[in-house]
């Protein structure tokens, strides 16, 4: 890795206290929730948003490498600066305002997710996408991976939310894409260029979010199922019914089975180890109380049993059954190939018999769960790392998965982004022309290649590398 | 004008048929409802969506302007062949399917809009981006200047329901940007770097749509106001109730003058002259009533008078007022500046008393109306041709118009694009790195710039050009 002491001086002289060179600030910015470390030269706190300005003047003239983190939150390895340099901490810039009007939030970078969706809460207005880590990651993360949520069947995901961005050009001019406004249809469209673009375009240092009233009520209710195939085939005729739950989270039975061994309870009581649908409607008093009837009687000819939350705590202690399971999977194995695909509603059915194919043919546990109004499903092939067939079973079981979702017309990645993790599957997603022109767009934006360098393109195998044992605050329980 | 009478000769030997070289069929598709004519070489109507990328070989090759077009009905001169060569006429490409368990619609690039609406309303789905031209309009021209309508600020505009587009590099090579799912987060988004760039970016075949469930209720409600500040005030009170009408439409006073004039009625009985704003609200049965309940409340004191639509039948003749105001403006000048601007929602007051100075100053007719629930104003500045005061005033006028627009934050154009119209304005809107950005964009996707050149980024003052005197079909009446 090449390193560059003269330009990290010269950083150090222009922003003093805003550079940290220690080893134990370059250390904890040296890696995300991938846990593979890679150290910087340096850290930056930017204190004003014109701080980034001085960064990327000095990394364009020095060409030195520049990664933005959030939090780190990510799965990919997207925030790892894989190729040293300097890394961009944003948290210090973290406002909040809610325009309860308009019904926008207007957000520094570095706020949380969790920080947004309180401010506007407050206000009466809701802010829908909601990644599991939302107490943690950042706004500006969400928008470098364009995160979703369990809210993003009915609502849509981070990029159906982001009204304006601003922020530095890779080359270190300052841009505003967009205005406050919910039409603006003036000049190319740079701004949902940079949503998803991972750091790789430019830096986010602010946005303004759009936001939808709050909803007065919401109804849970539990579904068991026989098997995989029924729920799903269940799930697509409530879809067809044009019901729209704002959530509808689908644990297939080793999920279950993971859930119920960790909290010692059976997720459905009498129907121990059934693959479950999780659904929760939203909407005005008298609309729920509509859909009620809809739903049970949905229930009553699709479902093995179902259950109802009678309020907010019972509702609760449902949704804790889903945010048990993922944590618990590690019992089935030390290592976690964790893949965010996407399937399209009309081959769920294809695709559950697939998967129950994979986990006969690969012999490793597949525990599967997701979103069910988006096609987003959360595929954990779990395998020990020590065991060298059950690695090997587990590379192929996902070079597999990746093919299936591909030919199945869907996505490698609906909510998490490339990162490191997904660029050996990007080429089959994308025709060689589409990786041209992302590239294209890439060097025209950023023609000395300072921002997050070694990302998306470059083809990474990040189940080789040698993953740190530390436990992260987000890590599920 | 270059010709290139050997490429098309080729173009021909390669197309047959396709290709219309007649006088007739190029002066048919050398405007759109710019209505100032520039003559192709030749037009190709694809019958497959391989054609397209045989045209482009061959532009590339021999260094041939490309514009594509739907029907035209863009009022900015986007779809004009300005550097004459070859126009696409995408109108024979034009399949709907729609996927009712997923609520999508699969669509080639030249169905209208119209046709897209009642595949989708036939199976109980809504597609809500509403043109006032959508039985003509395409929905390749509605994703090229990323459309808008009535409906925009609930449900979003056009880009909010595209889910993904497929279609040809400037280059020629074929590519589809995202798959038919809600959720995807792989590579850079070129799918809405597409939307909204005006065919200089790329030619769009076809796309996925999202669909939304189609209300079950609507109820209409007129109110009129003692003047516009008065009216856009209580609109601003109406989405801080958080209350999202469906579409909530505001004619200022010289609009309703306009509209009684060419109806002979008054807009609102006993109130003629006043400015009105015009609601729909939309949702579930229940829902409306709820809603009802609280909107009278609010029009009994904001309103100065307000009445409900009965029925349907009673609902249409008030929506059949908005439609009129258009074109009865032309009794106030032979030409006008229409610009679809947008502000943001705390500053509609301060907009509204800058109109009214505006129309005082210049001494001409300004009648406005549109979009309050997203800002998007139709601001149409009347004037005489022959008249040179008037002229000048106008040229001021609108000059004025856009930088008090990008002043209080605005967007210069929400929902028509720049084509030729908006390019003196798009530096108000856009820093010099912006324009930069976009124009390096440009270059990297279309090298040889073969793909709608002489838009966007040249200045043109199109009103100093003549305008043919010819009526189209979706012209108001």
């Amino acid at each position: 890795m090449k390193l560059h002491p003269q330009a990290t001086a010269a950083l150090k002289r222009r922003l003093g206290a805003r550079v940290d060179l220690s080893s134990e600030g370059r250390w904890a910015a040296s890696f995300d929730s991938s846990k593979i470390s890679f150290l910087p030269e340096a850290v930056i706190r930017p204190r004003a948003e014109k701080d980034i300005g001085s960064v990327l003047e000095l990394a364009n003239r020095h060409r030195v490498s520049v990664t933005v983190r959030g939090r780190g939150t990510t799965l990919t390895g997207a925030a790892a600066p894989v190729q040293g340099g300097w890394v961009l901490d944003m948290r210090r810039l973290k406002r909040v305002r809610i325009d309860a009007d308009a019904g926008m939030a207007h957000v520094d970078a570095g706020a949380t997710n969790a920080a947004v969706q309180t401010a506007a809460a407050a206000k009466g207005w809701f802010y829908p996408p909601d990644p599991s880590s939302k107490e943690y990651c950042t706004i500006g993360g969400n928008i470098a991976c364009n995160a979703g949520g369990m809210h993003g069947g009915k609502y849509g995901v981070t990029r159906d939310f982001v009204i304006a961005v601003r922020g530095f050009l890779p080359t270190g001019e300052y841009v505003e894409w967009g205005t406050a406004t919910k039409k603006f249809s003036a000049g190319f469209n740079l701004r949902d260029l940079w949503i998803g673009s991972e750091g790789m375009l430019g830096i986010v240092t602010g946005a303004v979010l759009k936001l939808i009233p709050q909803p007065a009520a919401r109804w849970t209710l539990l579904t068991a199922f026989a098997d995989e195939a029924t729920a799903l085939k269940a799930a697509r005729l409530l879809f067809r019914a044009r019901v729209q739950p704002a959530i509808c989270e689908f644990l297939d039975r080793e999920s279950v089975l993971c859930a119920e061994r960790a909290t010692g309870k059976t997720v459905f009581p009498g129907q121990a180890g059934r693959p479950v649908i999780l659904l929760e409607f939203a909407g005005g008093v008298s609309e729920i109380d509509d859909l009620k009837f809809e739903v049970l009687a949905w229930a009553q000819t699709q479902a093995l049993a179902f259950k109802e939350a009678k309020n907010r705590e019972e509702a609760e202690e449902l949704w804790a059954v889903r945010r048990k399971c993922s944590g618990a999977m590690f019992e089935l194995g030390d290592a976690k190939l964790n893949e965010d695909i996407v399937v399209p509603m009309r081959n769920y059915e294809k695709f559950a018999r697939f998967l129950a194919r994979l986990k006969r043919s690969s012999k490793l546990p597949i525990p599967t769960f997701g979103h069910l109004a988006d096609g987003n499903l959360h595929v954990n092939i779990m395998y020990h790392r020590a065991n060298a067939s059950e690695t090997m079973a587990a590379e192929t079981a996902v070079q597999k998965l990746m093919e299936t979702v591909v030919a199945l017309g869907g996505a490698i990645s609906g909510e998490h982004g490339i990162g490191l993790a997904k660029t050996p599957f990007l080429r089959l997603q994308h025709r060689p022309a589409q990786i041209k022109a992302m590239q294209a767009v890439k060097q025209a934006l950023d023609p000395r290649g300072i921002l997050n360098p070694g990302k998306m393109f470059e083809v990474v195998r990040i189940w080789k590398y040698e993953k740190m044992q530390i436990k992260l605050p987000w890590d599920h329980k």
